[in-house]
């Protein structure tokens, strides 16, 4: 198969150190290119203990070979080597961006099977000229695809967003029929995709118990309902708007394949509750594949050794499961 | 000890299943006298099965005597046989009204240990022309408590939030220094009363990744920090805001005993997500101990016998540990 690249994240946080032990990792059975900074990726090895892991930087995509044990990266940028581990930095910012763009170019001229993301921090970007508040809005951007929606993944949930990374008082504005609609076709779209051929969609109200009836707010009858409404009438098994509180535990219970919900913290928290070693978060809606991990740059354990990389390969399980798919 | 009073909810509902089925059940210690309607018991006993059970209609709490095996009830009201069940019903919504107001009067004069409750249903309320969003208001209106919360605590996880039932819309409103400082230090109370000398509070944040740094919203800023400040002033060991997807987890980990959370379904999702049956509602800020199950009154399985108690046991243990603390 044509490799997976892995785009190393910003350089200051956890990603390349995550990196690393990916690729070190004798449980990963993927070839993966890693896009990012050569001379970091060896500074992080040398820091964390990896020193003796080869570090190969190959000039195109075309030069991997996927040897075991081999780093292979692409190297975008030649970061400084005074770059502190920990903290936000407007060039580690660019950096990060240069990666996520060169993986986004070689995705869409079908040059890799799928992109895998380490995490970016919103602040260095913003500082680097780039207020983007997060990947998927970067990704959605840079492909032109209006479309598009979160997805998170755990071994017991799956959960589709309508609105983002915004303040809560603005994700309200953003709750439309339009939003709803198109975040159930694009989670129903992707589950098919990857393999669930009637997926069971349950879509969450925004207001305490749904609303009750339009006791306790009106967006469950004026705008979700409509929305599945119309997403049944296009043939999909859609239901809702359910009570927030146990749409989820129903779901994780078994009832249905995947909640629709409207808004960062109602499905991140759940999607986070039992521990965050395998959650996967999956862009929908996009022309290639994309995952990424659902950490963010933990600068509190930067350059200590100590980072986690289970998410990192739990994410390139699932794109290389869903480049499979396709 | 003083009886414990198990008030019997809406009628219609699943509450006095649950009640029979509190007072059959062995592993019930505690003595218990129910608020409901000794006919509507009946009847219901009859058509779940529980036909054998003795029910002794006493006059007043002082006759109460707390023989294994028998539901002594307070009878406060003489429904119509024909009540349909899992209906709303008018009747149905004043009656559960007239349980919980006769439960209060009992507490207050210091005649009952604590008040547990069965569930109502607002709407049935509503028609009854008392519009009450849910107990917690009724209990705060009837004893004049200006500063009351909810807290949810289960085998995992205790959470005490800042708003109630309300559209979300309307919850942002309510989110002031005011209202986290009270609940913060409300939680703390009932937490050291619930012997915790030194209880570790959380402070969700209301923004995805608690606003970071103002991008994202800017109530942690300029309300959420500002009464942390403030009740840390005050020697609570209290920190935040946190991001709010990851300090359910952490707090089930075991790094905080309690987390205040900005609104019903922040708190509400983690604590039902792992199953309903051990959850119970405690409302902090009440001259007395009053707790509750953490389900409705589920209209659609009431009257077939069906119904589990786990969470009406759940609820009468935590009130008698509580009412022992005292």
């Amino acid at each position: 198969m044509r490799p997976v690249a892995v785009s190393m994240g910003d350089p200051t946080g956890i990603g390349p150190e995550i990196a690393l032990k990916l690729i070190a990792d004798p449980r990963r059975d993927a070839p993966v290119v890693v896009i990012g900074d050569a001379g970091r990726l060896r500074q992080a090895a040398a820091t964390i203990g990896l020193g003796t892991l080869p570090i190969t930087t190959i000039p195109s995509i075309d030069s991997a070979t996927a040897t075991p044990g081999v780093l292979e990266v692409l190297s975008e940028t030649e970061l400084p080597v005074d770059l502190e581990w920990g903290h936000v930095d407007s060039r580690a910012g660019r950096a990060a961006f240069q990666y996520v763009a060169k993986g986004i170019e070689l995705a869409r001229a079908g040059q890799i099977s799928a992109l895998v993301t380490a995490p970016i921090n919103k602040e260095a970007l913003r500082l680097a000229g780039l207020p983007y508040p997060g990947h998927t809005e970067i990704l959605a951007e840079l492909t032109g695809t209006g479309e598009y929606a979160m997805m998170l993944v755990n071994d017991e949930l799956r959960v589709a967003l309508v609105t983002l990374h915004e303040s809560l008082s603005s994700a309200l504005t953003r709750i439309t029929v339009d939003a709803e609609h198109t975040t159930i076709r694009l989670a129903h779209d992707a589950l098919r995709r990857a393999g669930i051929p009637r997926p069971r969609i349950a879509v969450a109200g925004l207001n305490p118990h749904a609303g009750e009836n339009g006791l306790m707010g009106r967006e469950e009858l004026d705008i979700i309902a409509p929305a599945v409404q119309a997403a049944r009438a296009e043939g999909i098994d859609v239901s809702g708007p359910w009570p927030p509180d146990t749409v989820f535990m129903r779901t994780r219970a078994g009832e249905f394949d995947l909640v629709v919900a409207q808004y960062h913290d109602q499905g991140l928290i759940p999607i986070k509750y039992l521990g965050l070693e395998h959650g996967v978060n999956v862009t929908i809606g996009l022309p290639f594949v994309r995952t990424s991990v659902d950490h963010g740059t933990a600068f509190d354990i930067a350059g200590k050794g100590i980072a986690d990389h289970s998410s990192l390969l739990a994410a390139l399980r699932h794109a290389v499961a869903l480049a499979d798919a396709r």
